[in-house]
């Protein structure tokens, strides 16, 4: 494919509004800043211009050659624009227009058929139909809105172009930038394996995270996980694996889905990491960019505050599969010098809301509990809003600590210390609502997540998300023999 | 207990401000406006003020009888006050003070057997020790910072005083107001058996939620559940059922508590709502709040936008434990009489982002949908930051239709439709986040959200959440029996 086309086709640009389509991907090209240059295509736009640009009625009318055209006629235009690429030798397309293999009725899977012996005949790259093809904010090419101009390594190939949108859309919050996006709907031609094979030696790929509803070929789609995933981890989302599910598949992308006893196999096999929603996809992709150093091991220390938070969390982190041993006694005994026992627990899980919440004391909290040989990672759960921290807090409370100002510098602190200390154990953070309230404590909450990233630790918003990430995490390192046994 | 006090004793204030404990409680009782008088128990603060407050040197030198005494002095203090509470024939008292069994040590074992005989001798109702007490709106009574004033059907009996304080400052935003909460932490006296007796005949809890971490008498409470379960759902988070949640059960409030094995068959047995975290306890509570009518069966509907979406959902749904069936003929024929095929699935779950976006069709195809035979309750998933809504979007999108004033009607129409359809169907909303921005799409998720619920409909950010709440209220009416098949 063109991943940095300098010239656009858009074939079935309208010259009115549309909820979807050629013209909105015209304006959201413009809007990223497109360098290249666009043309519109629509037989009836003749001498018209669409968004301020010249109209075109046919691909060979245009005057220079096309690196990529984005097709979103009607279904049944459809063979006549792939006969039109082939004439105006324009071999990388992208077709938008769903209404194939996926109505599952007869006119659509002739459609697809057609589609498919056009592109052979041609030489023709397709990605789709039914899809929204192409996101690659380095060279400013974009069909979604406001999608974000940052680059980072991962790389996302997703059967669905809504998950696509989903993704692009949340995951800067999480720190999460893109190489490439391809969104390759019925895969009629190009399948996730040809767009794999390509990020398997793209330079600015370093992560590979994908949504799949079917494949074509299972054996060399097993086959290229298994080569890449021990250099760049490949982070797999397997839709309709229900019966349910399945059948929404059928309905989506046409595709077969396969079942899950055969996908367990394939997850065993490869050593992929196998996550099962968009959420889940977030969470891990942001542990592999944020953690730079292999674990030891699954034995986790949890920090936290609260009696019952400590059950709840000792429970969540044990179902997730991490281990959560006792320290050892020496490593306890240093706690116990500058930790009260009143109202703490320092065994593991650590109810030592107080140490999180005072600078001096957390700082000499790290190092023990890092130099523990029973440890290999560890997970603060900083509580947000459990000590009045909201405008008109009682005086008393705001007395004890000024808090917004705690908050930074345990980021300071803890993105030092996950940098610098030498045991290099990951590190991550769950910040933990004790409040609500929609401008209050939940937006600090979003907004200290973000800057907890920003300073390059990975931050959770519930120990749920953080301790079934960092499992995976572990788990993959586990797979590929990786663990730092030596460290 | 006394839920409605006139008078109440802190022992223990301080003059000094304090993490937690006396003082902090008595400026919590100030700022939540308690309108009764509060008596500072200092021995050395004789003749001096506290928040105020005039303090007295003993529990026995204040000039009127006590309703409730708060104890927060060191544990090894604390036997001699509750000699002092006999003396003053104050019998209802709450013990913040920790360091008793919880503590696995002699010393705080022999404390907690002589606090046992003290009460039982003076005939003392203790809540505690190690617990943060009573919360009653309603008294404007509560140890909690900054607790909210409003009162509301749901009680809350805890074991956890974190929990309690999380679950009351994070409950309002999904409108849920509480009857009474009770963090009772060690139970040494008094045990969840004892409040819940209490709550079974409280007019003003209809709803009662609990965290649990042991029980004393588990034949007492699977009898007590049994009994108050059909008339007030009884919904309860038990901690520490893995490994590690035991030991940390056990360092918490000395409780022993129990096998998986035991409380399965206790949920088996009772009816009684099992969930295992705070966030579901949250959702399952709003659920049973705004869910007036018992569904007739678990078979959904599921309204959302984009394909891959669809398969997640139906995905999400199944692993739930609900059912979605394909929309009967006659159904799909009526939505395709204003659905166009294009883009659109109508099977189940439902593909159709523009009609959700478009009030006009949204209208249209609620009535059909609502009485298709095949389906017991709607779910809508309705998009967020999809088309256009942050400031700075394509112009384009915002021709087409300002999207604010789209959620406005979504509202209105929704709750029209929930409160009013003959059909008496089970509707809950579900906001997907499309897009990220702490100020943008996010921010304005969590505020419609709140608005949806004000508006009376269930509103989750997660499909997996709103399908495991609602898979529990059904559950929970399916084996009470009350599923109305008869409507």
């Amino acid at each position: 494919m063109a991943f940095n086309p300098k010239t656009i086709a858009v074939v079935g640009a309208s010259t009115k509004p549309q909820w979807m389509g050629g013209t909105t991907f015209i304006a959201n090209l413009q809007q990223l800043g497109f360098p290249g240059r666009i043309y519109p295509i629509n037989p009836k736009a003749e001498g018209m211009e669409i968004r301020g640009l010249k109209a075109y009625p046919s691909l060979v009318s245009v005057p220079e050659p096309i690196d990529l055209v984005i097709v979103s006629t009607p279904a049944a235009q459809v063979p006549s624009v792939l006969e039109d690429c082939i004439a105006a030798n324009a071999r990388n397309i992208h077709i938008f227009t769903a209404g194939f293999d996926e109505t599952g009725e007869e006119e659509g899977k002739r459609l697809g058929a057609k589609i498919r012996e056009i592109a052979q005949r041609g030489g023709l790259r397709i990605v789709g139909p039914n899809c929204m093809g192409l996101h690659v904010p380095k060279a400013r090419i974009s069909t979604l809105e406001q999608a974000a101009t940052e680059s980072g390594p991962v790389a996302f190939l997703s059967q669905s172009g809504g998950h696509a949108g989903q993704f692009v859309g949340t995951a800067p919050i999480h720190g999460i930038h893109f190489s490439k996006v391809i969104s390759f709907g019925n895969a009629l031609t190009l399948d996730s394996t040809d767009f794999l094979e390509y990020l398997a030696t793209d330079p600015e790929t370093k992560i590979i995270t994908m949504y799949l509803e079917g494949v074509k070929d299972g054996g060399r789609l097993t086959r290229l996980v298994k080569e890449i995933n021990p250099q760049k981890p490949v982070i797999i989302w397997k839709g309709g694996l229900t019966e349910s599910g399945g059948r929404a598949v059928a309905s989506h992308t046409g595709s077969l889905g396969g079942t899950e006893a055969i996908w367990d196999g394939f997850f065993k096999q490869t050593g992929a990491v196998r996550v099962d929603s968009l959420e889940e996809l977030t969470d891990v992709t942001m542990t592999f960019l944020y953690l730079s150093h292999p674990p030891k091991g699954r034995r986790v220390a949890l920090m936290g505050a609260g009696g019952g938070n400590s059950v709840a969390g000792a429970d969540v982190c044990s179902r997730a599969g991490l281990e959560m041993p006792t320290l050892t006694e020496e490593t306890r005994k240093i706690l116990r010098e500058f930790i009260p026992p009143e109202g703490t627990i320092i065994r593991n899980p650590l109810d030592i809301g107080m140490v999180l919440m005072d600078i001096t004391l957390l700082e000499r909290a790290l190092e023990p509990i890092a130099s523990d040989p029973l440890i290999d990672a560890i997970i603060f759960a900083l509580p947000i809003g459990l000590f009045g921290m909201r405008p008109g807090a009682t005086a008393q409370a705001q007395e004890t600590q000024p808090q917004e100002d705690v908050y930074q510098r345990q980021i300071t602190i803890l993105s030092k210390f996950s940098k610098g200390s030498p045991h290099r154990k990951p590190v991550v953070v769950v910040l933990q609502l004790w409040r609500g309230g929609v401008g209050g404590a939940a937006g600090q909450r979003a907004r200290l997540q973000a800057e907890f990233i920003r300073a390059g630790i990975p931050a959770y918003p519930s120990l749920e998300r953080a301790s079934r990430a960092l499992a995976k995490f572990i788990q993959y390192h586990e797979f590929q023999g990786q663990l730092a046994e030596g460290l």
